[in-house]
């Protein structure tokens, strides 16, 4: 069975999701406009590719980030977390403002001036009302979901939770609606007058890699091709 | 000049620094409390390896992320921004209450079950009030010391700022002082009825790497010893 096929989603309206989000105060950035895109598959391929978000929220008017793991399902992300956790808590009921932000780390700039020294980055926003998964298929799918993350075919090769983990597992459901994407790309921005200077300039690019996997001390069966 | 002498700390006072945070409310999880320290080195350790950091705080009630570039010096974590930022604007006069989170990912940990599926990872949160930094010589060593994390010897290598671009600049400084560590590491930690099954366990370690340089298109100068 395919997690492609067997996960419901939030979204199914007659009409289909448009290619861009609308623009709000909230997600309209205060400098650097040009580095802000609204588009819907790039905000897609930056949640699909990052392992972890920071979820923020208010509590007795002060701010507070969560990291936790998060899966995107058509147009909702998931993000993960524990039934006794601050933020679940508080999603019960009407739901719980939140701004969840992914970053992607591509590079980073060296500029011949330490101004314009930089970083090449993807970046992904979203405003919204968080709200607790209440229905138990749901919470199963997105969980086969998270699960698939990890290799393609792992939730077949793994045990589903039984009563009791659903039970302590808990998720939230944000609507990707309020969306906005920041982005660095390209090499190095110099004023025209510093090119001329001595100092190396350009981009030394990042990429989080997978090293070999340690399997652990009971396990007989090889390491499966998914993390080949 | 070496960055760690030139760059002077906010935090010099008479007393050495504990080792320890002082736990509060909040920086006490509601959850997994055998994942949280309170640890300086541990804490300093994150904040020092991490390129980025995410920046909340409360907007009209709602809450907001930036992610961010920063740096520590001593026991303060600087971050970095434009003066035209919203964050930084707010931090005018007496501050701005703010939550910094700082993530590490160091492997996804592959269970037997679905529910022990888990990622190994280290985490700091730091809670406080984070001021706009006035001084110019402070502004000069906290850029020195932004650009010094890109490569040991980056600072004295490139074009420092000119007076128009430190007005331009703004940075924000945050005390070390409330501040919490939360971490994974190790292995599988399967239900002992699971360890029969015939899935695969065991923890895929992850990591950043640097690519190889891309030197701008106009550099004559080699790439330097510190990229490598």
């Amino acid at each position: 069975m395919s997690t492609e096929t067997s996960i419901p989603t939030r979204s199914a309206t007659a009409d289909p999701a448009p290619d861009r989000f609308d623009r709000t105060p909230r997600t309209t950035a205060s400098r650097s406009r040009d580095r802000m895109s609204y588009d819907r598959e790039a905000a897609h391929a930056v949640l699909d590719e990052a392992w972890h978000c920071d979820l923020a929220f208010v509590v007795d008017g002060e701010p507070r980030v969560l990291p936790t793991l998060h899966v995107r399902v058509g147009d909702t992300l998931y993000v993960h977390g524990s039934t006794g956790g601050r933020p679940l808590l508080a999603a019960r009921g009407d739901g719980l403002r939140v701004c969840a932000s992914v970053t992607l780390l591509d590079g980073i700039v060296y500029g011949r001036s330490q101004f314009h020294h930089s970083a090449n980055y993807r970046s992904v926003v979203v405003h919204g009302v968080a709200t607790l998964v209440t229905d138990d298929e749901e919470k199963l799918s997105v969980l086969r979901a998270l699960v698939e993350r990890t290799g393609r075919g792992r939730a077949d090769d793994s045990r589903p939770p039984s009563r009791r983990e659903l039970a302590e597992t808990a998720l939230l459901a944000l609507p990707l609606v309020e969306v906005s994407v920041r982005a660095r790309s390209g090499g190095v921005r110099d004023e025209p007058e510093d090119l001329a200077l001595p100092h190396w300039a350009g981009v030394v690019p990042l990429r989080t890699v997978a090293g070999e996997p340690e399997t652990d001390p009971d396990v007989t069966a090889p390491v499966p091709a998914y993390l080949g």
